[in-house]
């Protein structure tokens, strides 16, 4: 365990952004190749989306604003310019005015909801998915007009309760199914509570409310699927 | 887009937990009711395993260390107590001994890092299920004996990529289908990395390969299942 902090210090190094003070360098002269997608922030986000769509074989530019990442980055094989995505004129260099998609995967609150609206207001034809951080941030997102956000823990926690169930003793398909209703359940209630998220006493009587209902609409939709003559497919 | 500052500050009220100096508070008395799931970490994973299991009606009791999160959290509706999940004694008085599961739902590495090798010492028959921050955590908390783990953003991630798929007009059954190829495929390199994590060289190699190999495997898969007459369904 001695050497814990060092093997961090190392792992930092090679996988998360840092928070640093903003480097000096120049942004780098971003080359644009009519790219239909492009991701802002290239950290654990931002490189699984850049590895699905290049599985795909979907071209993408990646802009990235820590430049110790872009190294480490550039090392492991990935194309990704420095840049900072809150800039309307980077975007553009990046060929926001032709794109289709703009992945803003960002780790920063304030500098996602900045690079959504800036998006929203240069580049109305882009398309607009961003990486949230929590609920209110989801939230302030949608005032922002974002198409579609994903919270950031929110689907591992998901595969974390599912295992867990398991592990008790729940059989896969079962766990499956109950985390699915509880998922569908949630992303509901996230909309629906985007009506009243500045009023705290609202959102927790709702999120008691919540607690409350939920045990008892799964145990109905539990009743239902097993009344079903053929058993419904947990998605 | 002025009042942002003072928004995020109520949302990390609300909803984060806060880098802080520990609380000079008493921890709290923890009374064992015998439920069969320890939470460490009442964050935003935490809080979703727990909501899922008493759903299900699954009692647990759950340890969170910020005392301001704790507040937030009884304001909310739910049960947790304060309390440092790393002393064996906590972990104890919160019923480890006859605890089937420990989910350790920690925001911070190094902690988690040392919950699981103190559960693994003390308390050999408890199932520990661990949250990962990135590859890197991930074989750490392989090395101490975790029994299952989940990176924390991994799977909202490849919900980031399916709706990235299906904004560029990829059929949801086709962006499902690419996300469970990706994810299965990079689970399985996640374990066999395991061997030589400490090995930069190895990795940045491996990493490429990876890269290489990945378009060339789905295009393989995707052929084979378009040969079959019925065709297979996506997880």
């Amino acid at each position: 365990m001695a050497a814990t902090p060092l093997l961090f210090a190392a792992s930092e190094r090679f996988v998360v952004p840092r928070l640093q003070e903003p480097a000096k360098r120049a942004y780098d002269a971003i080359q644009d190749d009519g790219a239909p997608v492009i991701i802002c922030g290239f950290g654990r986000v931002g490189q699984i989306v850049g590895r699905v769509l290049r599985m795909r074989g979907i071209a993408f530019t990646a802009l990235e604003q820590d430049t110790e990442q872009v190294e480490v980055i550039r090392r492991f094989g990935s194309k990704v310019y420095y840049g900072n995505p809150s800039r309307p004129d980077l975007l553009r260099a990046a060929g926001a005015e032709h794109a289709r998609l703009l992945v803003v995967a960002l780790d920063d609150m304030e500098q996602t909801l900045r690079v959504v609206e800036v998006a929203r207001r240069t580049f109305p034809q882009l398309r607009v998915l961003a990486r949230a951080r929590n609920r209110r941030h989801a939230h302030l997102l949608m005032d922002r007009g974002v198409d579609r956000l994903v919270r950031e823990t929110f689907h591992s926690s998901l595969r974390l309760s599912e295992m867990a169930l398991e592990d008790l003793g729940v059989p896969s398909d079962e766990a499956r199914q109950a985390v699915a209703f509880f998922r569908d359940y949630d992303e509901k209630n996230l909309i629906e509570s985007h009506a009243f998220y500045e009023d705290e006493r609202q959102l927790i009587q709702g999120a008691k409310q919540a607690a409350e209902e939920l045990s008892g609409l799964f145990e109905a939709d539990q009743r239902e699927r097993q009344a079903r003559p053929v058993r419904g497919r947990g998605r």
